[in-house]
């Protein structure tokens, strides 16, 4: 049944070389080029994929290869076998014949294994092997690995790049076990044809990237305020992981470092399972690192960039989001964020350190902190965190109630609602003495993981993601009673060498040398005994105390009723004391400087001048989130 | 011909869903279930791979899929296809037939690829891919990886664990050219099933992991009361291999730690080649590691968990044994272990070092130190490592005799024995010089190799595992001149500003600031520089001798001709030298001490005192079986 | 049609086991074997692959396997069958027939797939998988990996080692997308046979090694003299890469280290691309790290040693060439040479430090250096190496015009011809406020990777071998200003406390703590700070200068305007100053000295007094090319 146009013209149609035997009918002409040339007629081609035999006995003359001809399409058998017939037409109108594109979904294709496939979606990785190139396509469904052969070892489609939004037609196959579309053709969708796809994968992505809708676990106006930040964190955190970006966390290496970075490692691990085939995506897409220093450092914004560039260049992965928690929100990580700037690389931030927000809002994306809704420290970033984690998977609830407990008590939370959290902890069978074990126990772990995640250890130490209760409470026993007995040991030595001084405010000022009168390279680090040789002491005067433990280029300063600004006296000392190079940070009661160490005396001497004119506030309570490095 | 049962019923079989052709016999009546209707018919199975055609022409009526019916199993044909006819009996008893399993050996299947085989064993490992599970399952023969497929990516037998027995049924095939069991079941036994084959195993294991039976390379009493209980340390690592479970070694890294170790090693690697496929299995199942400190450290105990743990939750492999070499007797390591004590890991230690076995042993499998025999430091640890290397693996032997005298002389063995196996290597080409050089080149090279194990090149200093004589004579020749000359560097430094005393007992005491007067970061580091000031004063003098190399916070103690009860020294410090932090450990003619910067004139001053107080035994004679750290 | 040899006697011929189809042809007689007996008569084998029946019609009696007989071949049938007849001759003549090898090429197999082929070449990896032993095959045009199977995880041809020039035999195959052989066989070749080969590979290796000829990108004799030495450098390296032996590139941690080896790491990774087809290649055979030292250490020769004998234990791999660049002149490095000495890993040197010829050119196989041609430091080792670059791999050259100048810059090279290499760069759009900026970059950078080679970031920095210009200039500025800044507060520290006297030569001599009045472990280390000090009084002043940077254990010294023999210096304080442990190194102007912290006051007035002697030369200016560790 031969087509015709309106006005009677025979038709004779143009396929797109996208084209399948979907696209064709018996009785229709096409354009068609010759492929081939044997004894009994010739092969002819009317797309990629549709071919077919034109018997000698129906034409006339000789065709070569190559040859342009009209074929009207005969026959076309059981088996699939097409027959044509060369024709010589006088008028006809040409048709151009789109694919009439059946598109599967990339997280769809288990069923289709031996099946040819169209696929559109956005190139997130390329990787290139000894054989084919790799191309991961993810569409709103999933992600699939298409191979690209060109030459062994030689990239295919070079200028397709990483976020092309692609059309792959190949054919689905397993290898290893694992799905993979052996590509045919990849092109880079232009215009409209990209646009359209990008607003339905940005779109789907939206949809998939949303956060789920948990009631805080405890009730709480100066959290809850905070939540949709939270909830918009939450669901840049999903949608990296559906873009297939790998998000690098650091976070301050202490206890509430970890209860704030575990579950967000937890709830991620999970979500990435759900929407990652490859067991190995939850190491190549989340990495979590501590950072010793209480801010972003150069050494660590060095290696972190060296890593990813190297991962980029080697597996093809994206550039990585940066999440920042317990740390991040100071001027002193602008430089390191200037150094990422230069990259693709995002940076969130969720923190509850005191601001400044003026000096870091400019390079991150998302800036989470108490402080910023007139809320303090005491919403620690354990608290906040373990709110962003049921967003992100809520089933992990059960085994969080306790945590920001325990962050609470870590950071020494002051808020009011610690009761609850305390309240809900017991409720789960932890008495606030395993609460505190738990809290001390991290801190000792992280004391000796030094550089490292310690992601299991860590994980028991906190009874988050494992399911073994009764090596839980041995194991913190364990480590809560070592770390107690070396504080005991470092203070044994420290305590006969404080030096008491009462200074014009009448407040008591304790001054400890941790160089020369503590143990260097264990635990507690200087900072830490700084801050236990405090509390002893405003245990025991129940008055004002500020405490300095110094060494011999820094100092860790703790007070307790006395008002402190720290920022501005680093910035008066720098002035006075020429040549002391002193540097620093902190906020009302807590903070540590920096020196050269041939101007100790003098830089101590003018900050003791500067604590004696402080004012007394006796509401004023040290917290441990502090300002110094939790190592030597 | 149908069956009966005794009283003429006829019997009607119920197999087992393993039941296989080898278990069906024509005539006969079974249980079945439609699994499919076609025009001609139904398909029915028997079992989980018996099934057959009923042609329609053989009953009437009709079935459904899922209908249970009794069929007579009427022809089996040549091609393997089943005839069944569905029947109605009247009265009929059930008789349950298990599958006759012919269980297979893991290790004896490479004549097997293409057949359906039956394993039982214990899954050893269990490792996720992006296709399937791999449950690595190991029998009285050997270890096979059998493959599970769930969906990709997603864990089989969730249920599953390490340690359990399992029954699995699959095809044995070819993969990367190695063997694999694609499973079609994988069932856990209980009970009794699991009970007879955990002890057909035990036995099994029991007697390949039987030691060999070596006679002691010299005649040694003192040695060979210890052969029974090195023997059981044999055994146990045997097994543990067996049982495809990581062996961590931690050593002292110094010569007589390096002579230990590198024979353990090289039998254990001999050992796993025989008994596992895979040649990475030597590296994922053995890892050596030299300890800086004279003890297991906190430091050292969490990194070496938190390898184990995340290659047990990424690579599902057990958790490792700990085998504590020329190290680990004392109470300093128990807080290590303690940390152990949570998770299972098994310890054995073989050391020379003064033990604590009261403090030790709760913690520990196995503990072999001549101490424990009244014997002493004389019997190295390189001594006994080379009997319990060659129990695991007896060909090793040619390339062994060498290394007790090695050892010895490392640790200065006064033991009458060392001139047998100075003897003994001397006839295998080792003159006495090169043992010597052999032994400072091991120090040299423990020295730069930091914490690294050095495999290769230490074999080839040790000569061991290793086939360039003349290589390793050369190697050994440069090391040990440029070991000497970096000595004497170090000592033209020193030597200038050791301060002499005699003490009331008429011994002499020398001092040096090993901090102030010598070189730090380099070779030899400070304990060693006050060994070799020590040891030229005692030849210089012929009299009692007690040195002290001191730095900023430690002091390192020898002594030659005095008894210094060094343990008990340190904790009369620790409460005479109020805040000095004094700690330490050692023994009667080596030590070393802890204590703050600060109080150093102090403790220096007491410690000085009690020793002038200390006994003249001239029988005793400084070691390097010391108690200092080995590097800065 | 039966062949006769010259006197008509019958010719049996006797198949070489390599012989294939080719070889044979109907009506000829040939020795066989019985290989296999069935009812319808014997399977023989005349080859190892071509074999055929010999139908029981064709013969009487009866034959085992194993029995040797004389066939006649009577058909070959289309499809590849055999037909033969025993028969009994006779007289007759044996002739041997080699199989007429048409060798393929190893890099040209990509159309052979399916095939059988013969390979000869030299084996360049060997490495042991779980499945077969893969020999990696080098020849003329490639390497090709050629799996032979003996038993899972066992070494296949124990006998064949690397090296070893082979002949195989085998199937060519696809395997996860890349090719290789299935080798049937693979013999050693060996006397004439292997000599021929070997000559054959020498030959086209040395072909293809031939570096291009480039014209240097500016006219200048001093360095054009050095351009036959740095060819001959270039083939070394490109036959290092043909030979696949790995390259392992040490250099100083600067920025004209860093000009220097990143031009030629890119030259080398397009080469090794070129040339092998795993794109891995460039990972394994090409390593670059930083040394701190400005020697070679013996903790990083340690280091390197015992990576390379793992690489070789585990990945069958070639021990490497080291290639020292902007390092490896003087006899400090020797004794790390020594250490390498004893293992096949050849050195080459590209340097522009004062050298010791004497010391070093008996360990090394070549050795460049500008004062071996009686120039100076002015010709940098970046100068040199882009020339090197540009021999290996001319392609790059438009991507280096700038870097020469950035060397320079660096290292204040006082060169006459400085001035046409910032033309060039200016004329590619860098201006030279610009290449200042990139070369504080480069230090900056490098200060930070510390012992990493930091690949991307660096190539970012140097805009070498990427393709964001932008990125590259925003990069750079923020870098050095961050540097800058770093700098600026370094010295606010350092300045007020420089301690200035003025010698009898009537040169200033200034003095600073730098361990007690710079910032420790941050940007810039000691060196870095002492020089700009230097710079900073050689301008306020205007005469000559000498600047100490002291600390515990160490001096920084510079010079401009003053001649001091540092290695003179240091030899004399070594003899007087007793006990003070002097060493270190340097040249006229630049130098830096070792002591033990106890004696540093008479060891720098023994140092200062020396200096007041020193001649004044106000032609002698400092440089950068001086003689400190890079970090604390």
């Amino acid at each position: 049944m031969t087509s015709t146009d309106g006005s009677g013209e025979v038709v004779v149609y143009d396929l797109d070389p996208d084209c399948t035997l979907d696209d064709v009918e018996e009785g229709n002409y096409y354009h068609a080029t010759v492929n081939g040339v044997v004894d009994y007629g010739v092969f002819v081609d009317v797309s990629d994929t549709v071919s077919g035999l034109a018997h000698e006995s129906n034409y006339d003359g000789s065709y070569e290869v190559g040859d342009d001809l009209v074929v009207e399409l005969t026959e076309i058998r059981e088996n699939g076998d097409l027959s044509f017939v060369p024709t010589e037409l006088g008028d006809y109108e040409t048709v151009e014949v789109g694919h009439d594109y059946d598109i599967s979904d990339a997280g769809e294709l288990s069923e289709a294994v031996g099946d040819t496939v169209h696929l559109e979606g956005e190139v997130v990785q390329i990787k290139q092997t000894g054989g084919p190139t790799i191309f991961h396509v993810s569409d709103e469904t999933g992600v699939i690995p298409c191979a690209a052969f060109e030459e062994a070892g030689v990239r295919a489609y070079p200028g397709v790049e990483i976020d092309d939004v692609v059309r792959v037609t190949g054919q689905v196959e397993e290898r290893d076990n694992a799905l993979q579309v052996e590509a045919d053709s990849l092109d880079v969708l232009t215009d409209d044809d990209a646009e359209e796809v990008r607003e339905r994968l940005a779109a789907a992505f939206e949809e998939r990237a949303e956060p789920h809708e948990v009631e805080p676990l405890v009730e709480w106006p100066a959290l809850e305020q905070m939540v949709p930040d939270l909830k918009e964190v939450a669901q840049q955190l999903r949608r990296t992981v559906l873009e297939s970006r790998p998000i690098r966390v650091r976070h301050h290496a202490d206890g509430d470092g970890m209860c704030a970075s575990i579950p967000v490692q937890y709830a991620l691990e999970r979500f990435i399972e759900e929407t990652h085939q490859d067991p190995e995506a939850k190491r190549h897409l989340f990495k979590r690192l501590p950072s010793k220093a209480p801010f972003y450092e150069m050494e660590d914004v060095t290696r972190d960039l060296n890593f990813a560039l190297e991962d980029q260049a080697r597996h093809g992965q994206k550039l990585p989001l940066l999440l920042m928690l317990d740390n991040g929100s100071t001027a002193e990580d602008v430089p390191a964020y200037k150094n990422l700037a230069h990259y693709d690389i995002p940076i969130v931030v969720v923190d509850h350190h005191h601001p400044d927000p003026e000096a870091v809002e400019p390079y991150v994306d998302a800036h989470v902190n108490p402080y910023l809704y007139d809320e303090d420290y005491r919403i620690t970033t354990g608290m906040m965190c373990v709110e962003l984690a049921r967003m992100i998977w809520p089933d992990i609830t059960e085994e969080l109630r306790h945590v920001p407990a325990v962050a609470g008590l870590c950071d020494r939370s002051k808020a009011d609602t610690m009761t609850d959290y305390v309240d809900l902890a017991e409720s789960e069978g932890y008495e606030e003495s395993l609460l505190r074990d738990i809290g001390e126990a991290l801190d000792y772990e992280a004391h000796w993981l030094k550089y490292d995640a310690g992601r299991n250890l860590i994980n028991d130490v906190l009874n988050v993601g494992t399911d073994d209760e009764s090596r839980h409470r041995e194991l913190v026993e364990f480590l809560a009673d070592t770390a107690e007995s070396e504080v005991e040991d470092q203070l044994d030595a420290a305590m006969p060498h404080v030096e008491h001084e009462r200074l014009d405010s009448d407040a008591n000022l304790y001054r400890i040398d941790v160089e020369n009168h503590a143990h260097r390279f264990t635990y507690p680090a200087p900072g830490k005994t700084t801050g236990e040789i405090h509390d002893r002491k405003v245990q025991q005067t129940g008055e004002p105390v500020i405490t300095i433990g110094y060494g011999p280029d820094f100092a860790v300063l703790r007070s307790d009723g006395v008002r402190l600004d720290i920022p501005e006296m680093v910035s008066e000392l720098n002035e006075e004391v020429v040549g002391g190079g002193v540097s620093g940070g902190g906020h009302l009661v807590v903070g540590s400087i920096k020196f050269v160490p041939g101007m100790r005396e003098e830089v101590l001497d003018a900050l003791v001048e500067k604590m004696a004119d402080a004012e007394i506030d006796e509401e004023l309570q040290s917290t441990t989130v502090g300002h110094e490095r939790t190592d030597d």
